[in-house]
């Protein structure tokens, strides 16, 4: 029941078509999301143009191409697809418009090349293994609207690499920080900037990393303010809520 | 060495008085912080009316106030002291302008009472004994300035609490939510705004709620986009966090 | 926004007073819980004689008093107090007409003494330690308005004592198995009966019981069928499961 | 020594072939089983129609076909395989009369077509990559006799797809709430309806997932009332579970 | 129903009074502890002479006494009674012949002093803190009848002191190696000796030894062959266990 | 510096050749294995024709075969490999006197089939998926002399089919309880036997099996006297131990 | 047996009176201990004037002045007692010369005052909760004769306090780093140094810090060179250990 | 900008070509690196002929030959390549002058063949299955210039066969001990030892070694002084620090 049946249903009232006690009990079991409750911009990529999202681990191609296009059918502009890998990616590349990444195992259908890349957010990586993960979020952050700086393997052990970016850092709205082993990377961003900070766990490491447990502690016990944590590895969950902040209207004072 | 004195270092070079190879090596072991490197903000308590900040615990009465009162001395307007038991604060209520809540266990000491709340921070939680960790994020971000709604008590196993305050909710610039047991509040939430959600596990709960370790799990597990985690019980770390992101300027597009 | 504001609404639609896209507007805001959404029966103790539920620990005496009050002035026939520790019940029953059991430390205030039990739930522990939570889990079902047999201390160390007691258990509906250290006493019950068997880990033991997290393992991998699980220390939990699975209307063939 | 050796033995007392006392020493020793002890209930198959179960994990074609035909000689009218690889199946399905789910990864052998299907079980998943282990529950259930309503995808992230079917849920004799990553599900399921839930935590997710443990905890401290949890992907302890609550003679008031 | 009752009902049989179909009715039903199954020496105490065991943890200074007094009127010669503060001890004292020990707080009631010791179990301890379990398990096992031998502080970390004792430690029939912080002592001597090496973690330790569980880890994962471990801080289950291994009759060759 | 060394060097010092001071110095650094110290028995297997043991995994068949030749060549009867697949059996097979079995993946090398096997040591086992585990324990025992019953399938979930068996428990010298999953066989044989029990842990399951975690955790809380406890699936350990306590000389009394 | 008793011995067999046989088979049992064997410098304090250590937790003031008078006597020089409770330090003090630090919880007794402290250990910690630890540590390492050098608050949340302090750093011979929370400091310090840094985790901290496990993981899975790490609070480990590198002898090239 | 244009930028200050002022500006912002701040010995590579380091794991062929070309342009003499498999390092030896060590899957680029080993790293490990590790430490200390004495397969479970190398160890300026399963042999070596032990726990074992974590924990928890810990399996971390401590220089007294 969608907003014109309910219109409907009123109308009815309005014209004595149906009593006021029949029209509450029709609408006391009416589907929530005909309401519009809920999400209000459940469509919202329609309306402002942020691509949809598919997450692709454990999809076939046929699957992902069929929900792609009934997302481009009604009117999504762009679709961001994760954890694709490679020999997927290369079936649908031949069926659509993909744009696909390599390294961070991400494509892009019906990509707007053209979207202005707004706001500042930043990527810093504690070493190379790390990337992968980094490009989850930057490409998921691009995608999105947000103009994007990476700054890799610049690691707390050897902190000079990260101080010698200090002007890069100062100018982020948001940080993303990304690290493996002992993940102490967001801590020492976090005493640097005064924006908040995103930090990623990855499962980067061997032995008593435990999979990214470790790196995963170790930031959400970080001293310094300004720091949340998302789950180990989710790339794609920084980049998003990096570009959420990132686009932020300013708040009125 | 500060500012002044770099500039008169590089002033003597310029009169001669010191060869360009000897200032050379004077510079390379000046200390950091005084190159105005690192935090550039260090200050910005003074410049920016925003308080500083005690962790209360372990500190006595007289450590407490001898750090505030140097503070007070340098600027600082208002200090914010956390994890302050209800004894030291008698203590220091005493001496000090303070003012102390109990639930939360915060003290406000030269509170700017005039101070404009700005924005909307929503603080959503599970139960009632959640509530000593959403006061301390309240307190915290409203000390800083930001407004503040709450919404204790809208646990997930009653959904129907949650939902009759979609308004509240959709007026939201942050949504810190927080919960212990099974900590889903957050994944909820974030399905039904469109700004970030921090995450607080709490440490309330027994038997497999592991002192937080539960929720803090769900919370990091969440399948709602726009949503980080911050350590378990770390009511400031939100607040403050909250605050960061709410009263953020608008982004140039 | 109750029923009768909605059929007030409504009728304003029908009297022409209120046009129906102004009516759909005010619809699509409503408080949920006045549309009777959300759970139904959120007011079954009224008609049932299902008693309410106060988690008490945490709360002082004002507080379990203050809501019980409101409870009973809104109808309620009889309430359950759980995780009442001894000090702050007889404060209670200074004022209430409670009646409090020490060992599970449970009370029921205007409890309804003559309440027919049907049914058969029956209580099964491993050591005499387990006692307090069979004991809250038997309360609670009783409270509901189960009948409730104890079998305490058959723990599978001397597997004769339980099969000495095959006679009762064949008889039962549904089966609470409450144990703690190697917590096998579900699995052995399972074995035995052919109703569903609620498992109940306790924090009894020492050593690597890690606080009942040895018990609780030992349950969710129970090789029986028929068999689940609830928190450590849950035995409100369970009694509450018991009754409902307890109470069951027969199904249609 | 079965039932009729316990009566030739006792016959032999009364024909005063044996003495009693050369009676006892025989009966003190006499295997369980054929007293008919344990699980009165052990061959309900035949009684019944209820199907057998065989583990299929691990067990070769030759092996399960072994078992079935043996049980179908027995009068077993029809077998459940779980875990069953579809390489296996193939095998199986040349030679016996079986029917093969490949989502579920379960065989029916022998199965009863016309068996008329009571009550209701609701199984409910939070996401697409949770139906395995939702097809075994509702398989299972099914196969047991029990009517099942399947309402997949309804994750608390978009609480608005699960209350938009309030209707079939509130129709449940018993629900199985299927969830992996954060497993919030049964607690908003739970706080919905009120009939029993079962709660099956899957291995969907990475990182912090832990192979299901987030879930698996998350679902432990659930708030709501009337939950409780089966082991880690044990879909069909969930629906054994389900249809024996589901089938549950009426209670006797 | 007792052997007794089983006799009389076969004489009735034997007699023509009961048919023998309705005997095996009764028969199907009676209870197992009568028909002597189970745990054939289940009053083993009162034929060989070896105490009972009370776990006192939890239990009233009066439950103990009236337990003990009830065995010691069915003819329980000794009770060991383990776990039992110093308190606790005292009441008992005063009013039962008891023996107590303030290190292993164990306390042995009617001690049969003239008891022949014999075999030898040998108990060695890594550090000084380990000596409340080591007494509880040398005190377990002389109760019961064997000849413990104690070897306290030889722990790995100076071998030499262990080495010394090797003429002791090859006498042993079986060893009980009690270690916390790293737990590497029962590998050492399972190294030494030929018998049968029972190892104990102990909660001793701080920091990563995680109240013991990382000496059992060790011990659990032992190279030298022999080796079986008991909970954390078990002396009494050690104790009992060498006790059985150490009074173990011959083998027939 | 061998037993004739230290004797040369005394008799050097008898002649006068050597002062006893320089003897002493020289004694000081003698290496330890000469003198005889640490394990007396360290060459029991030529002395008892007990075999020794290869821990086959990760050794090539060329590794195996060298060790087992020169084994050989000093006088030992019989050899035991443990974890050998099945591949580096057939080419030792072809090489050497081997007797391999596929279920335990242990083999026999010069296996001496006219040992009279000696004691009784019962094996149990929870389930058919935990034999391989079961036939390590029992080969091994066997190979070293002692008489093995195996009791397989008698798992807790179905107590008649391990009652049925009392008979031959209770002529057990020792038991060795093989179980996974939930891992309760153990309590229950320990309230069953009055002799050593030795549980074996087993990674068999799923979920929160955890790697035989949860069985692990079971056994060492067992509330059975008697049980002891040995690495997940270390079936070699406990067969070993087995046949320790097995053939133990009698206890002079 | 001492040293002398073996120079009897062999004095015996030079003089005939003992055949060189029977030395062998006495020398084969003498103890360990007295051959001066394992290790060399078991009396290293009277040789070195390097003091003895006693771990004062758990003992009486009774036992700990017993064992030190009995170390004075042997010709100890200086004694340190590590984890000493105030009030047992007071009883001490009050009996012998010792100095007691109130933050360390460290006493010293009969402190050389006039000792040369060589060196440079320098000891930084993260935050000020973390300095009773690093005076155990300081302390423990000054007591045997190393200079230290304290750089406290230096934490990786304001870099630029460490970074500031470049210069001390630069001069250490072995650098002890102590953190809490999320432990990230020994990374960053070894980054920044090409000396030994010795890790020290700390139970500081509060919910997912687990009592200092997350700092412990951060630190064994430090990317930087150069670094180990001691358990966790064991600021007398690390300080023994920095001494132990600090004084090493020059290696000869 | 390095050091030149630090000196031409004060030139320019000296010579009146730029203001103080705005040299100050410039040297704010500068790169922390080419000031020589933080890693003094950043090349020390070049000065003191120690070798690079690459971590091999993840690289391709491509990928290590142009890190490893690069350096030896920058004048880099040997390069250490760690976890470096098989078929890479066929590639890598067909183009570059690579000595690989299958054990230790190490590579040596440009490797001197005449540098002098010095001082003494004595590598010890538990058993054969821990060679792998021990053989990267190995290699590391001698590739950066330490002289390296192994003693394999001397673990705790055979104690003579370490002791019997007494000789060897109390030669060693520096242990690594390694070892599995229980972890247990830094603990026995750091009582026989005076100098500092480098303890490295391996993944080796099965079952409840949780894949190093037992051995972690153990050596964590060790009663010796004088240990510490790296990681899992860190053969290069703990061959890098022995290298550090082994060629300290002496301390000046």
């Amino acid at each position: 029941m969608d907003k014109q049946a309910i219109i409907n249903l009123l109308q009815a009232v309005a014209d004595g078509a149906m009593s006021p006690e029949k029209a509450y009990s029709k609408l006391r079991l009416l589907p929530f999301e005909e309401l519009g409750y809920a999400k209000v911009d459940h469509h919202r990529s329609i309306r402002k143009g942020v691509p949809e999202v598919i997450f692709g681990a454990g999809k076939t191609a046929g699957q992902i191409k069929g929900i792609a296009s009934a997302m481009l059918e009604n009117g999504t502009r762009s679709i961001l697809v994760t954890r694709l890998d490679g020999e997927t990616a290369k079936i649908l590349s031949a069926e659509l418009d993909m744009e696909y990444d390599h390294v961070s195992k991400t494509g892009v259908i019906a990509k707007d090349r053209d979207k202005k890349l707004v706001g500042s957010v930043v990527i810093v990586s504690g070493g190379t293994s790390d990337i992968p993960v980094c490009e989850e979020a930057a490409i998921t952050a691009q995608v999105m609207g947000s103009c994007v700086t990476r700054l890799y393997d610049v690691g707390v052990a050897g902190i000079h690499r990260l101080l010698s970016k200090l002007d890069v850092l100062s100018e982020a709205r948001v940080v993303v920080a990304v690290a493996g082993m002992e993940g102490a990377l967001p801590s020492v961003v976090g005493g640097l900037v005064d924006c908040p900070v995103i930090a990623v766990p990855t499962s980067v490491g061997y032995g008593s990393s435990f999979g990214g447990l470790s790196a995963l502690l170790t930031m959400l016990n970080s001293c310094a303010s300004g720091i949340s944590v998302v789950n180990i590895d989710n790339g794609f969950g920084a980049g998003y809520l990096a570009h959420m902040i990132n686009t932020m209207k300013g708040v009125e004072e």
